[in-house]
C-alpha cells in the first residue's frame, strides 16, 4: 500500500532530483542530539544514494561540528546554518512569534520559503512552529487554517487522521477544507488514486454527533465534486476500519491518537512483560528471534512520527518533541517523501473543486 | 489496587446480603444467547458462593427458558419477567422511549426503581437505556446530567473515564460535577481514599485547551472542598499515566476510549501474528503457554466492559452492544461490585461539597 521512496541511482541524479530538507536543529526535548543521530539514521538506512539527500541544519555551530564529528554520513550531507537563536519548548506561540526572527526554528522554515529548502522539520513548541509556518509561507489560497495530518498504522497500509491540534475549534468549512486537504495528501504519499475520506463521530447512525459534525457530514454528502465521501466513523476505525482520511477538530483528534499512542504503549508493556517474565519465556522469546522482532518493528510508535502542516505555500513536518533518534528519522523521512510527490498541486485542484462546489450549493440555495 | 470482591460462605448468606441484578436479556448484537452465557460465566467463575447473587431476567420467557436449559447455575440462580416487547438495536431514544413501557430494558430498570433489584444491566441501545433510566430512576439532587463512566486498564490498576458518550456538548458546569461524580465512583469501587482527579486536554500548559475545558479548570483549582484535582491530563494518560479519574464531555470521550480500544486490538493483532507465524513459532509459544495465557488475559478487550450510569437515583450499567459471554460476565460484574458498595453515598456527599464551594465562590463574586 505504502508508496515506495525509490532512491536514485547515481547516474540519475542531477541538482533537481536533490532534495534538500532544512532542519531545526535545536527543537525538541533532547536536541540537538537526536536530531543529528536522526538525519544520519535516516541516511543509513539508505546508504546505497546518500547524495540524492542532504540538509541545511539551522543551529548552533559549535553543537552541531561536535555531534557531526560522530555522523559521517550527515556531515556529508549536511551545510551547517549558525544561528544564535533558538525557541523554548514552552514558549507561548505569540511571544516565540515575536522573538522569533533569527531562531533556528524561524530560519528552517525561510530556507523553504527562499526555495532553498523542499521542506522544513522542526521537534519544536508546535504552536510557535504552526504561527512562524502560517507568517512565512502563508495559507494556500482558499484555505482559512492550515491542520495537521498524523499518520496512523493499520494492519494493511496506513490512515490519516487531521486536524490533530492546530486547531481547537473547527466550524464545518474547516472541517471540509481539511477533507480535501487530508485527501490530496493521501493520494499524494500513498500513490492510491480515490482514497476514501470520513468524519470522525461517536456513531455511524444519522442522528448520532454535535451540531458541527452533523452540518459538515450534510455539507460533505451534498457536495458533488468527486470526492470519496465515506460518512461517519468511529475511535476504532482509527486503527481497524479501512477509511483512509479520517477527519476531525484538532482537539479531538489530537486526545485521540494520544489515547492511542497511550494503548498502543500499554500493550507494549504486556507484551515485554510476557516475552521476559522468567528465564524460561526469555529463553522461549530468544528461540522466536524473527518473529518477536517483527512484531516489535510493526509495534514501534516511533514509526508514526511526523506531523505535516497541511494548508501552507511549503512543506513543513513537526516530529514529536521527545522522539529518539529513529523517530526523527521518521519524520524526516515523510518530509523527503513529501518533497518527492505532486501533493501541493495535488491540493491546488481539490480545493478548487471543494470551493467550486460550496459556491454552486450557495447559487442553488439562493434561486 | 482493585478492590476484591468478598464472596460470602453459605452461613453468613441472608436476604439482605444476597444481590439482585436486573438483567435486560432483550438487548444487545447477540442478545439473548449472550446474555444468558455472561450470567452463566460470572456464577461459575464464582461457583463457591452461588447464592449470594441472583438474577432478574427480564424477556421473551420461552426464549430464555430454551438458553437456561443449557445453563445450570444461571437457572438455579434467576427469576425469569416475562416481556413481549423489546427495544430495537438503532431506535432513536425519544422513539424507544415512546413506545418504551413493558419492554425488557424499562422493566429491567423498573426493578431498581422498585426496590426488587440492586443494579440493572443492558447492552441495548445506550441512548434509550440513558433515556429511560433518567425518567424512571430520575437524578440525585444536584446532577444536571447523568454521565457514563469507563474502566481503563494500566500497567497497574485502573483508571475511569467519564463522560464517555451520554452528554455530547457539556458545559464547565456539568464536567465539574462529573469530577466529583467520578471521584466517589472511583473511590467506591477500588477502594482509595483520596483518588486524583484530572481534566482531558491537548496540552498540560495552562495556555492550552478550548474555552469550557480551560473555564473547568479554573473552577475546579478554585473551590476548595477537598477534591484531589491534578489538573490538565492528555490522551496518553488514559494509559500510560497516573491520575485516577479522567474528566471530559461524552464526544470527546467516547472518541478518546474508542480509539485506544482499536489501538489495543491493533497491536493484539499484531501478537498473535508474531506468535503463530509459522510451525517454529506455534511451537515456541505452545511451550511458553502460561506467560502468553497472562499476557492474553490482561490484553483482553472484554475486560474492559461496563460503563456506569453516574448520577441516577440507582445502579444502571450498560454493556457494550457487541460483546460476547465473557465480556458480558464483566459488566454484571461491575454491577455487583457497585451494588455491594457505598458509592450513591459517597456521591451524595461529594455532590453537596461541590454545590457549596460552588455557591461560596458566587457569594464572594457578588460581595
Amino acid at each position: 500500500m505504502k508508496r515506495k521512496v525509490r532512491w536514485l541511482k547515481a547516474s540519475e541524479i542531477s541538482m533537481t532530483d536533490n532534495k534538500v530538507i532544512s532542519v531545526d536543529v535545536m527543537g525538541g526535548d533532547d536536541a540537538p542530539d537526536i536530531v543529528i543521530a536522526g538525519v544520519e539514521t535516516l541516511l543509513k538506512s539508505h546508504a546505497q544514494a546518500p547524495h540524492a539527500l542532504s540538509f541545511l541544519l539551522h543551529g548552533d555551530e559549535a553543537q552541531i561540528n561536535r555531534l557531526l564529528s560522530k555522523a559521517p554520513l550527515a556531515k556529508a550531507a549536511s551545510k551547517i546554518m549558525h544561528t544564535e537563536k533558538f525557541v523554548e519548548m514552552d514558549a507561548k506561540p505569540s511571544a516565540a512569534l515575536r522573538k522569533g526572527k533569527g531562531t533556528s526554528m524561524w530560519n528552517a522554515i525561510a530556507s523553504v520559503k527562499a526555495g532553498e529548502a523542499d521542506a522544513a522539520v522542526s521537534a519544536g513548541n508546535t504552536g510557535a512552529l504552526m504561527a512562524m509556518s502560517k507568517l512565512q509561507l502563508r495559507m494556500r489560497q482558499g484555505v482559512q487554517r492550515p491542520a495537521i495530518a498524523g499518520i496512523w498504522p493499520r494492519p494493511v497500509g496506513n490512515c490519516i487522521v487531521l486536524d490533530i491540534g492546530a486547531n481547537i475549534d473547527c466550524d464545518e468549512g474547516q472541517l471540509c477544507e481539511f477533507a480535501v486537504l487530508g485527501e490530496a495528501y493521501y493520494r499524494a504519499l500513498f500513490g492510491k488514486e480515490r482514497p476514501s475520506v470520513g468524519l470522525l463521530n461517536v456513531g455511524t447512525e444519522e442522528l448520532k454527533g454535535n451540531a458541527t459534525v452533523k452540518a459538515t457530514h450534510e455539507r460533505l454528502r451534498a457536495m458533488n465534486f468527486g470526492l470519496n465521501y465515506h460518512g461517519y466513523v468511529e475511535g476504532n476505525d482509527i486503527s481497524t476500519g479501512d477509511v483512509d482520511v479520517i477527519v476531525t477538530d484538532g482537539f479531538t483528534g489530537n486526545i485521540a491518537l494520544k489515547t492511542g499512542e497511550g494503548a498502543a504503549k500499554l500493550m507494549g508493556g504486556y507484551v515485554k512483560d510476557a516475552l521476559s517474565d522468567n528465564i524460561w519465556s526469555k529463553l522461549l522469546t530468544g528461540l522466536n528471534y524473527f518473529s518477536i522482532r517483527k512484531m516489535r518493528d510493526r509495534m514501534d510508535p516511533r514509526k508514526l512520527n511526523g506531523g505535516v502542516f497541511l494548508g501552507l505555500n511549503g512543506i513543513v513536518v513537526k516530529s514529536h518533541g521527545g522522539t529518539d533518534a529513529i523517530g526523527y528519522a521518521n519524520a524526516l523521512k515523510v518530509a523527503m517523501e513529501l518533497a518527492e510527490s505532486h501533493f501541493q498541486e495535488e491540493i491546488e485542484n481539490t480545493l478548487q473543486a471543494l470551493h467550486d462546489a460550496e459556491l454552486d450549493i450557495e447559487i442553488s440555495a439562493e434561486i
